[in-house]
């Protein structure tokens, strides 16, 4: 695809005609970054249309032309390039299918792409990479759609394996849940029937080997706040949670009858496929676990549109443009960072700080300690860490966002208690740790620049910590004498002892 | 004072050489607001260094110097007209002040002025001015310091009544709680020696009047924080709320046994004091309920700096910045303001919306409901308000924040709810239906300009509300069509009827 120059376009929209949804996003770039305006979707079921000679009927036609005569509203304004839309598998199969997007066209005056399962299955591996932590390892993405259900396994922003399989939550729901009856035969002939499929990239799958898999569609978000629903899981979809939901399924004999805490109405009829579709896919590609992405195909086509490429670094992207946008001294962040990483290198090993992750934590929450500021003064910490807690960040998990949100909020005032602690289990003390060595950092730095500042040593034991100025320089400087005798009464609090002389 | 062009400064400061605390603010001015970086401030104590001839003893100052050798350290690199310090009551009485000053200006590196208590009077009241509601009606601001008392009556940013007692919580705590010690007679002797000095201004606040008094100080702080943590007020000083405290302070016969929530420990020795002071100010001058601000001498200080004015419009100035550094589309934002408020014009007498302060928040609300963008697109309504509760938003009264958070928290998804209704009692119908009307513009402009809009007649009563769009306008147009029916759901759901033609 040839790069477009986004510049020109004040707002894009991509539009990803789906087997089961239709969906629009509308965006804009801000500070060098993707802003979403507005995502719409609408359970068309266009591929509850196909018959059995692969013709689209004219009813499944007619619900997708006013569903985009809905969209089209909105994008009625922008030019050609602004604008991308791609069909998916129920336009890839359909023997009419120009009948339905000479209409598309006519009715959004955009050209429709019909892409293939493999394209489909890069651009969703794209959209699912930016929302997610960049680290290395290989991970495992699935895209359960209505008629075709994607396979890709990547590192980083770079696919390695791309597969389509012809089935689907629509599909399957009309052929083994036909008319919204339940059944466990129906249910074992859907399983059967995704095994058999699934046998063809089994191999394959097994070869290129994968360390963390990833869900991306409706179908399984549906799946997993049915867990998180019934208290079996934190989000995420394992084993024994399917098996739970399995069995509260077959306990109904029709889909409007499906009814627990985290379903949506209009999620129920494909709630029977999907789960037969993704135990199968549990048990053929030996999957444990799965976690959850918000990315999507039309996320991957977005940043596609925009020219996004694999290689760039996502994070350093991400943080920058957000403390650009929360008008951070950018001076004084890189001094506390600088010192932050100086400090850590001299206490790692002592304070069982030498993953690189401690490194990269630490270094991120420098960077943006201060954004809250733009909220206001007050509490700045607290308003940094909703902000961060809260904000689009591509390039970081869920879990890195919840840390850099501790260590903001404890880069002043008390740092985390006992009881966060607790909630944080294992994870807790190295990140108070790194919060305390922000806090050093800062409080070496509060004068911002004004003065030269002397070499600090430090050495570290168990909950002690010895930092050494040259000697009379203290003296000369009573706001950095002050400074550190109040933080060694926040670190008495927490049984830990800070001396400085 | 010479207009000071900020411009060249990045950042400025303001220290308040105050008689029971040194305070100092870094600021610097982003998108033409003043941003604030740093606070501190330092129980000095300086006035209790006076002694009968008015000599301020060597400890005293030694105390001061060492303070602001710890503020010094921040300022250093700042350039002469960037840093402006003030002095007040003990510096206007002391004696031996040159001493004392020339030893500041050597550690600081600024000249001091002391400036008279008329002068710290208009500066308080512009301080405070900035956070209080830019509404009409006067005003009575009092500040209790440590050696005077400041009262002023203003209207908006103009102080028409400027007054400046000699008494204070560290002076007649000295004198009526002589090292800390704590009796009835102590107090009343306070309390009378208060109700002398008052007479003097009686009359001229009674003649020239006020509707609302405000209080800001620490000392005012601590008593309102003291009632607070008793669960004897909301945040406000009332009468019935210092008799209560009065009877907990006569309790106990030393201030280093004052202990009750909210009471810091280094706020103990001055509230028997200013507790006699306040109590004398309420009878005196006829106050019932005093609400507090967060301005104070230094703020004034540092808005004079920056040669703001008294007659600019602060809350056109704040809402603007906001908006532009939350990267609002402005032009949706001014067509949603523009249709609401035509909207409100339509609908107002029915529906008792006619006081002028309606139409502010709607205007307000308009104007900002879509900041929370800036931190991330899913659930942006709940991101905006929190935005709108937390920010320093000059201008706006703590209420009319909130009013304006929950007009925004509403204006997509769920209607405030019977729960949040019956938090806000009275208040509540009205916002909820500015609510409604925000919601209704917005739907409107849904196609953000994208294509003209017809004419929109709207007609309401009760609990319901009609609009007529122009015959087969609706049809032609299915997105607004859509997202009409879908509101009028919302509606159902709290007992409204909207119908759309």
């Amino acid at each position: 695809m040839a790069q477009t120059e986004h510049t020109d376009f004040p707002l894009v929209a991509t539009i990803d005609l789906g087997s089961n949804s239709f969906h629009m996003v509308l965006a804009r770039v801000d500070h060098g970054e993707i802003r979403i305006l507005e995502r719409l979707g609408e359970k068309v079921q266009l591929g509850a249309g196909l018959d059995e000679q692969y013709n689209l009927s004219e009813e499944a036609m007619q619900r997708g032309v006013e569903c985009l005569r809905r969209f089209a509203q909105l994008i009625n304004g922008l030019p050609t390039g602004a604008v991308r839309i791609v069909a998916t598998n129920t336009l890839r199969v359909a023997r009419n299918r120009d009948v339905f997007i000479n209409r598309v066209k006519d009715v959004l005056g955009h050209r429709v792409d019909v892409i293939s399962g493999r394209e489909e299955a890069r651009l969703i591996y794209l959209g699912v990479a930016h929302t997610l932590a960049d680290d290395a390892g290989k991970r495992l993405v699935v895209d359960i759609g209505g008629g075709s259900t994607e396979f890709i396994i990547g590192e980083r922003f770079e696919s390695v394996l791309r597969e389509s399989l012809h089935f689907g939550c629509v599909s399957y729901g009309q052929q083994f849940f036909a008319e919204g009856r339940i059944s466990a035969a129906g249910y074992k002939q859907a399983y059967t029937a995704a095994r058999l499929e699934l046998m063809r990239i089994e191999q394959s799958v097994q070869r290129v080997g994968w360390q963390e898999a990833v869900g991306a569609s409706g179908t399984i978000r549906t799946i997993a706040q049915c867990l998180r629903g019934g208290g079996q899981s934190n989000g995420e979809v394992h084993r024994e949670g399917l098996q739970w939901l399995k069995r509260k399924v077959l306990k109904t004999n029709h889909v409007d009858k499906l009814s627990m805490p985290g379903l949506k109405a209009d999620r129920r009829p494909i709630l029977p496929a999907g789960l037969a579709i993704l135990e199968a896919l549990f048990d053929a590609l030996h999957v444990q676990s799965m976690d959850l992405s918000e990315g999507a195909l039309r996320e991957g086509v977005l940043y596609e549109l925009f020219g996004r490429r694999e290689h760039e670094d996502v994070r350093e992207r991400t943080l920058s443009a957000l403390a650009e946008r929360s008008h951070v001294d950018a001076e004084q962040a890189a001094r506390v960072e600088h010192k932050a990483l100086s400090l850590l290198s001299k206490v790692a090993e002592p304070w069982g700080l030498t993953d690189g992750k401690h490194a990269d934590l630490l270094s991120w929450a420098a960077r943006v300690h201060e954004i809250g500021m733009d909220i206001a003064h007050s509490q700045y910490h607290k308003h940094g860490a909703y902000l961060i807690e809260h904000a689009d960040l591509p390039g970081f998990s869920n879990q890195e966002q919840q840390a850099m949100a501790l260590l903001v909020r404890g880069h002043r005032r008390n740092l985390p208690g006992e009881e966060r602690m607790a909630e944080l289990g294992e994870e807790g003390p190295p990140l108070r740790r790194l919060c305390m060595l922000l806090r050093l950092a800062i409080l070496y730095h509060h004068i911002r620049g004004f003065q030269e500042m002397p070499e600090l040593q430090a050495e570290a034991r168990k909950t002690q910590l010895t930092l050494r100025f040259p000697p009379g320089w203290l003296k000369e400087n009573p706001l950095t004498k002050a400074d550190f005798a109040q933080e060694s009464q926040y670190w008495a609090k927490i049984g830990y002892t800070l001396t400085v002389r």
